[in-house]
């Protein structure tokens, strides 16, 4: 399935900094007036609302969906029967978004960054893949790619990140 | 905007049990094979995941939309300027359902049941809505209309859904 919109994998080993790279991404992003969104994978479950709440007694009553709606936000959760697939995920619900920021999916052939710390792991996770477009670490990776400092000034990566977008109508 | 699938809206005072009656509904149409979706109204903000969880903090760093994905779960949660009506809402992401249980939106031209208690009022909210097709309720109501007890039997009052959804392709 063809991506309708730019998605960027975020990855690395665990606590290696992607979520804080994430962050600071969307942050700045945002500043610069794009429409964001992310993509997370969870291995628990989770609720949209409090237990006891209406939306997670309808979600317990066995509601496939359930839609929560205030005048600032609007809230689906659906029940699946496997994962979805990530294009399934951007062409269904983030098709208005200029890029999406997902983390993981490292098997996926999309376009990653990964984020590296040498007290973590020396090895990259992506090394030999051919969407790695860049790494964010704490010392050069031993592979020729474009590489930023982990504790850099965040607008350089997303100078790179909007290169791509504006180069390339799609990342 | 034309509904794409059946919605019917559980209308009542506060503390009436709508939501009582709302879980029942869910339950019973799911053990007839249906797919349900319910659509809630929200006075306060939400949030996907708990504080400090990987989905919260990019919703904080201003995400237009986060999207959390697991085996069993899709979760959407988007930034809103105005609440999205309510046609918008299903036919955006419940196209799928066989039929949409709403909450409230009484002013709205689309099928309800009202909840009545006579504890908390003699009077129905909706008694000269066109659309009000039954009443729950502890005494039956002074208007020609279906009428179904509140603690009798819930399959009789599906039976009187199921019929609609059967005998109109739409609600």
């Amino acid at each position: 399935m063809q991506l309708k919109i730019p998605v960027i994998s975020i990855v690395g080993k665990s606590n290696s900094g992607k979520t804080t790279l994430m962050v600071k991404l969307v942050q700045e992003l945002k500043s610069r007036g794009y429409r964001v969104a992310t993509i997370k994978h969870s291995h628990h479950s989770f609720e949209i609302d409090k237990e006891g709440k209406d939306s997670w007694l309808h979600t317990r009553a066995g509601a496939d969906a359930v839609v929560v709606s205030s005048q600032t936000m609007t809230g689906v959760i659906r029940k699946t029967y496997q994962e979805l697939p990530l294009p399934e995920i951007v062409n269904t619900y983030l098709t208005d978004m200029d890029i999406v920021l997902a983390e993981g999916y490292k098997t996926l052939a999309i376009p990653k960054i990964e984020v590296s710390r040498s007290e973590i792991s020396a090895e990259l996770v992506c090394k030999d893949d051919q969407k790695l477009i860049a790494v964010v670490g704490d010392k050069t990776p031993g592979i020729m790619i474009p590489f930023f400092p982990i504790d850099g000034d965040i607008s350089s990566i997303v100078d790179f990140i909007v290169l791509r977008l504006k180069g390339q109508g799609s990342t």
